[in-house]
Parts: C-alpha cells; structure tokens; sequence
C-alpha cells in the first residue's frame, strides 16, 4: 500500500485544502445545504453541513476511503482476521473481534473464527443470566463494585451513566479503579459489605491496579467477618491467574482479541451493566451496537455513518490541522463518554508508525476531550469561538429526555432549550459574526457535526458506542497505523516497577544501588 | 507596551527556541539537575526538571516576566485597580477582586477598593456561619443542591469532591447545572426535599440554565407540599432580579468584581462548602488561598510558584508550539479538578485579541484536559508518550492519603504505588527509550512539571485553587490580554434565544418568518 502521503486522494485533499470552503461567507450556509447534508441510519442523523466540506471535498474524501480498502479492512476485521499487527516486527499478531461478541442478533458473520468467537460470546451470556436469575431469586445482593482500569472501567462506568435512568431498583454500583487508596476508601465507606459484589475485571490477571485494588477490598470483607469467596467475581482470560474457582464466586471469560477500550459489549461491561440495567436491557445494548456493525460495513460513506465521520475527522485533522478533537453531548447522561472515548481514539491511535513500521510523515489521532453542553458554554466554549486554535466539534443530542419528567418555562421545555443551544452553538461556530467591536468579532469557521437520536436508551447507546469504535477504527485503516495494540503504556509501566523497588528497599533501610535508576532516586530523595 | 513578539525577552526566547534542551540525551538529566530545579513555598515543591529549559531559558523566562510587568500588574489586580477592560472599546471596565474575598487572615491589602471589598465578603461569611449554625441547632436539613453553571457549578463541584474526605457526617450536597432535564430529575429522585436545602447561584440573577432549572426544582416542593421559600437560599449580586426576601430563606451576596470562573472562595462556593465541611474546613481553605495570594506577589519566579508555572506554560505554547496542556493529578479527590482548570484558564485566556483591541499574532491560552492519574496512564497515555502531537504535561501530587487508610501489598502501600508511578511517568515522558524495534521507541521530550503537596486538606487545595488562577492571570498579564471578560460566549447565547423563539412559534403553531434566522429553521425542520 502507498504511503499516506503520496496517496492519490490525499494528494488532492491537499489540493482541496490550500482553499478550504469558507463557511462565513453569505450564502456558504443555505438551508438546501443543512437538508442535503445529513446521513441517516437506524434512526439517527448525522448533520454535517457545518463542516468545511464542499462536495468535491466529499468526493475526494470517499476516494480517499476507497484507495485504502477502508470498508474491505472493516469487513475483514469483522470477520475474524489478522488485524492487530505491525509487519516485519514483534506485535501481538491477533484479530480484534469485539463485534462478534454481540453478533447474537442475525447471527450474519459466518467467517469461522467470528462465529466462533460469538458461540463463546453467548455462552457467557448464557451463564451470566442464570447467575443474575440467581441472586434475583436469593435477593441478597443490592450493591456491585467494579474493580478495573482503562478499557474494564472507563467504557463500562460511561454506559452505566448513560442509562443510570434505566437501572433496576434498588440496585447501586460503584467503580473502584485508582491505585490511589483514597479511591477504594471512599466506596467501601458507602456500602454494606454483607450485600456486596466485587466484580474484580482483568484480562491479564496481572493488573497491578486491579490486583491491589482487590486487596484492599478483600481485607475490608475479612475484617467484617465475611468470605470474599462469596462476594468477589472475575472476569479474565481463561487461564489468567484470575481464573481460580477457589477465590471466586463466579468467572466470566474474554478473550485476548477483545481489546481492553474495545471491551464494553464483552463480559467486561456486562456483569455490571446486567446487574445494574437488568439483562434484557444489557442484550438491547448490544444489539444496537450489533445494528451499527453492520452499517459499517456499507461502502457509500453516506450510508456508513462512522466512516462519514471518519473522514471528516481525517480532513480536519490531516487537512486542515487541527490538533484536537472535542466531543460534546448535549446530555448530562453522557457526561462520562466523553472520557470513554478519550481512551478508545488516543489509545487507538496515538501512535508513531505505520502497519510496515515505518515513522509516520503526518498527524495521526487528534487528542481527544469534552464535556457536557450546555455546560461547557458556560465554561471553555470561549476559547473554541474565539480562541487562536480551531477545535472541530462532535456534538450529540436526542429529541426527548430519559426521564421525560419536564416543565415548560417562559414558553418551552427544557429539553427544547437544550436542543435550541446546541443547534445555535453549532451554526453560530460555523458562521461567526462581524463586529466593529474587535472583542465581538467571532471568526466562525469552526468545523463541527452532530449526530442527533431520538432518545438516549440501550439500543441507542449500543449503537452509538459501536459508531465511535468504528469511527476509530476506519481512521485507523485510513491511516494504515495498528489501532489495536498499546506498546506506548508499557515504559511508564517498566520505570514504576523499578520506582517501587526502590521504595520497597528504603522502606527496609537497604542503601540504593547508585547505579540503578539514578533519576527515581533523585526525585524520591525529595518526596520522602 | 510593546506588542509579545517584539519584545527583547520573547526575541531571545524564539532564538532559543531553535535549540531547545534535548532532555533524551545522555547526561541532559541528573539527579543535580532535578535537586536544582525545585521551587518551594508553603509546603509545596515544583519539580520543573523534566521541562526543556536550560538555565540561559530560565533566565530569558524571568526577563519575560519582567519586561511584561507581570508581578506589578499582580499587585495591581489584587490592590483593585481596573484589569478587566479593552483599550477604546466597550468593555466591563472593572477590577478584578478574587483575592480580596479570602484576605481576612493578616488583612495586608491596605488599597481602598480591596479593603472595603475584604470588608463586604467577611461579612457574608459571618452571615453564613449565623445561617449554618441556626441549622446545625434545628438540625433539620441534611442535603443541599447546589443549581447553577459554569463558575458557580465546576469550581464549587471540584473543591467539595476535592475534600470529600472531610465532609460532615450526615451531610449530603449535589449539583444540577444542566438545562438538560435530566440533570434535575435524576437528582431530586434521590432526596429528600423535606430535608433540602437549595442554593441558586447567578451572580447577574438571569442565567437562563439556572433559572429553569430552579424553577424545575421549585415545581418539585410545591407538589411534595412544602413552600420552596424555606428551602431556597440565593448567591446572586445585590440588587439582581434574585435579590428578593420574599423567595428565598436567605442571601447572600457576590460583586461584579468577582468572575464566575474565579468565584470559588467566595459565597458561591462558601454556602456548599461550609455546610458540607462545617465552616471552619472552608476558612482553612481560604486562608490556603490566601496563602499562595501573597506568593504570587513575589518578583523571583523561583519563589513564585504561579510565575514560575505560568513562564514555563508559555515556553510551552509560544516557543515549543504546543497547542494543549494536560493537567493529572495523582489523586482520586481531584477527579474533576481538570474540568474547572478547563473553565479557568480557556475562559480567560482563549483570547484573539489584546487589551488594546488588536487582533494576537501569536497562540493564547491553550486547550486545557486532563483526567487523574494513574486511571490516564491505562488510558490517553499511549498518545502522550507515542502520538505525533507533544502534550505538556502538569502533574500533581501528595506525600500522604487523605483517609489514611492504606495496605501493603507486595512490599509497598497503595499510596507509595501511586507516587512510584507519577515519578515514573514524569522521568519516561521527558527521557524517552531507543529501540530496535520502531514500535518500542520512545521520542521523549515531552515536558511535564510536578506540583507536589504533604497532604490534600483543605488549606493546600485553597493554595492549589489560587496558584492556578494566578498561574492563568499571570499568562493573561504576558500576553496583555484581558484574561477577565468572556465576549466569545455571547454569539451563541443570542442565537439560542432565536432557535427558543421559533421553537416556541412552532409549538403555538404559527408559521415562521422565513426571513427571520432561516438555518435555525432548517436544522429544526429535521428534528421535530
């Protein structure tokens, strides 16, 4: 495969982007534009008219999908093939088959190691039904601690937020995931242990966070008097120093091609998610996100709503170069999705070589980050109007509440304020204002988009989850870098262990060796 | 005053920008080097170290900082004179007295406006410990809400979850900023409403966000029964539409001196905070404030913490051209810390123009992001150490837990694991690992700071509040722009109540004017 930059399509979205569309200019905007510019699938719209895309743009953007196999890459991927790897190199040489964890639905992928990977899937599933149906019956459980980090935390507490409207009564859940002792501290305060379960999640079983989290948690169960054995669950590999009947009331399995950000349909997200939403609830997550797999599959960018938006993030990223990438629902429900999708992007794609190894000559994944609207208007919306760095905007909203428990005051409701805000704060980015007043001049331009749903509940958030994976993913085959593997976390990793080393030592009285991480020392010298 | 990139310091600093320090080199980083490169006032320490400054920079920095004026105009700030203003344009023409509200403790700013301004506030505060300890003796309220946004939700939000650990037994506090309707209900299905009490916070009394949301919340009193008027306190500027005795319990009161996003020690975060922590933890937290106040007054930047911070921030944006800033605390309290330091720094310095209304031919205030640590090293981290754009990174971290209520668990607590990791991270970022195998390779020079504190109580986070207000005024000083008003948020307010109209219009079904904001009318055509 030719390299980025010398791809025929990227060299004319070069071309395109020394005169990108002008969206301030009278007539840029049109309503005819807003109505042409909008991508539909499963009930949802994507807005796109407030990009700085013409439709020679579109066009050389959709090339740009072809020239990469961007949809062919997708489908392979679904199918169970070889994904994550960087040729010529040592790399974990494994499919990245989240999607066929939650093909229960038409059962479409018959490739084998998909259909596989979904028997095995569903017999999780299975199991956790009866396990739930269990303590339904008992009654003896009303709270669920997560302890998990990274992908077993972020994705699971953001779809737990999500649809919190939704949970079973009389049901809580707490997220442990920090090394920082304050952060257990704080939940173990809140609960009643006797009618607690810790579901302790770690692909490897080696997690230093987790393993420490766990614990901390099982002393609290001992010094009460109580088996942990009754009370904690896995969710690991099989054959994960985890997986030990002795030490678990339950163990549920995932498997070494479900990466950890990619991991919220697995059981990863679903002990807790089916405890706390009830597993009927869980399953229609699923199957929206199941719904969205198979949309992605879909050649025409305009029927393919994550590649859409995929190469619209490539434009302003690549062309248009703009470092960041904000995300911002207009749902206080998603106020941690955000966070979830930090992880997912910049893990995903934060990275420095090509599929060949190669050094990468062009910007890969932008940084991530967002919060909330209408709260962010009162907060950093400043800077993305009138600040000196453009930052493209992803926003999401939804017709109707989770609630729909409203009031109507001074002539609407405050789901129609919330959705006014976000449509005036999407054109008045986009078209800016002139002023003889420097401080009121807003130089518009700011690129953005909205995916817009009718109501935000588990078939929905599946499908939205499932939209930003993909999303994610086409970036990653359009810029043929390995979106799948995460080398960058594990240095960081190495000079901890030599750290704690040295605190174990000093803890002992045992003189440093001057000779072994010198730089750890000098800093500890300080701290002590 | 000559304009940023003509002045000699910022001449000299672009030449030096041309080299900057290679930290991956050999011998570039020594303990000598991290025992040097430490500030240190009320018991914190900066370790600076790991940023790509030799001393020939430091030196050019600390003539930056005085050829710009910045601790004069400081002193000048905190003596009241008018900073908030644009030369020849309309503007709020007004001081800005954040820290005279917290100056009661030695009451050294003898200037009139902040005297009298120090005057005004104790005087709100002894109202308030009269209004808690009329509670206290009644002992009948247990919960309060706080509704407001922006400054009156992020920074009050982020100090209470700060000092969680030290909140009263049997006091329970939330917050509703959305004008999502989800916010409010998902709160009040929690609470008691015979119990609560709710504070409104606006300071101009007509944030339309606050204003619906306190009328959803007096809606929910009036059919539970009870007359909202005893329930219902307002923080809002005398004489503002919500200065009225005949809705509220009691009031009290904020000044137009005092900005949102910089109100935090004043009554806007006093009501929640005292009734929270009990009055006393809030006036350890201001005098913490105060504390790092007079810091910031000190002309050597390695004495002045916020200076010190501030000057390496714009080595940082202006000579190394990073567009971000990511703030991580080693510390699970400051979980939404980074989301008020998002407020106050982007808010304030997201600027295009500078106090003389001229448009900046150089980058302000950067994009500002950040979740705690070690949750971000599971998570973005792959980006920071491996991704193709640089993030500066600021770090946070204490000796000590605030529970104090820790484990050992293979030779080292929870906590000592947290700080090996923060060290770790701080010394990987900034040196970098060669390899042969190019997925393994570490660029290093990514530059990070350590702001390290004994323990996280209330009176080191008033210090942490105040040195990252005067670490954001301190840039918004060097850069001469007017880091106190927040013009770029008004455009997309004028349009919303546009899009509210016609939401109305529709509602009442009359047909829209099509001449009248005819973009707003088409994306709403799709979403009905």
């Amino acid at each position: 495969m030719t390299s980025f930059r010398h791809l025929k399509s990227v060299v004319r979205l070069n071309e395109l982007a020394e005169d990108p569309l002008d969206l301030t200019i009278e007539g840029a905007i049109t309503s005819k534009r807003i109505d042409a510019m909008i991508a539909q699938a499963l009930g949802f719209q994507l807005f796109y008219a407030m990009e700085r895309v013409s439709e020679t743009t579109l066009t050389a953007l959709s090339d740009l999908s072809v020239e990469t196999q961007a949809v062919l890459k997708m489908t392979q991927m679904q199918s169970g093939e070889v994904v994550n790897f960087i040729e010529g190199y040592e790399s974990e040489q494994r499919p990245a088959l989240h999607t066929a964890v939650r093909d229960f639905f038409e059962q479409r992928n018959t490739a084998e190691s998909a259909a596989e990977a979904t028997k095995l899937a569903y017999k999780e599933c299975e199991k956790l039904r009866e396990f739930l149906n269990d303590i339904e019956n008992k009654g003896n459980f009303t709270d669920m601690v997560q302890i998990g980090i990274g992908g077993s935390d972020l994705g699971p507490k953001a779809v737990y937020l999500a649809l919190e409207a939704f949970h079973k009564p009389h049901r809580r859940v707490h997220f442990v995931s920090n090394v920082d002792p304050d952060d257990p501290s704080h939940v173990f305060q809140q609960i009643d242990l006797e009618k607690t379960l810790v579901v302790v999640v770690s692909k490897s079983g080696s997690t230093l966070e987790t393993l420490t989290n766990e614990q901390f948690a099982r002393e609290k169960f001992k010094k009460a008097g109580l088996n942990p054995k009754n009370h904690f669950l896995a969710v690991t590999g099989k054959g994960s120093p985890m997986d030990d009947p002795q030490q678990y009331a339950a163990s549920f399995y995932i498997w070494d091609y479900i990466g950890g950000r990619y991991s919220a349909t697995s059981m990863v997200g679903g002990v807790i998610l089916a405890f706390a939403l009830g597993m009927d609830r869980f399953l229609e997550f699923l199957r929206g996100a199941s719904a969205m797999d198979k949309i992605a599959l879909k050649q025409d960018p305009k029927a393919n709503l994550p590649l859409l938006s995929a190469l619209l993030g490539v434009w302003n990223r690549n062309f248009l170069s703009c470092p960041t990438t904000a995300i911002i629902p207009y749902s206080q429900a998603l106020s941690r999705f955000p966070a979830h999708l930090q992880q997912l992007d910049m893990e995903s794609n934060g990275k420095q070589i090509d599929k060949r190894g190669n050094a990468v000559d062009f910007d890969t994944g932008p940084i991530i980050w967002g919060e909330p609207g209408t709260n962010g208007q009162h907060s950093f919306y400043q800077s993305i109007h009138q600040g000196t760095t453009v930052v493209p905007l992803e926003f999401l909203g939804f017709k109707e509440s989770q609630y729909r428990d409203d009031i109507v005051f001074r002539g609407t409701t405050c789901q129609e304020k919330l959705l006014a805000n976000l449509l005036a704060q999407s054109i008045a980015l986009a078209v800016g204002q002139e002023s003889d007043n420097p401080n009121k001049f807003f130089p518009g331009n700011r690129p953005n988009r909205i995916l817009f749903g009718q109501r935000l509940d588990p078939y929905a958030m599946g499908a939205i989850l499932a939209y930003y994976e993909h999303k994610v993913v086409f970036q990653g085959f359009i810029w043929n870098i390995n979106s799948f593997d995460q080398e960058g976390v594990q240095l960081g990793k190495k000079l901890a262990l030599k750290i704690i080393d040295q605190m174990a030592a000093l803890k002992q009285k045992k003189p440093l060796d001057p000779k072994v991480f010198p730089l750890g020392a000098a800093y500890l010298k300080h701290i002590q």
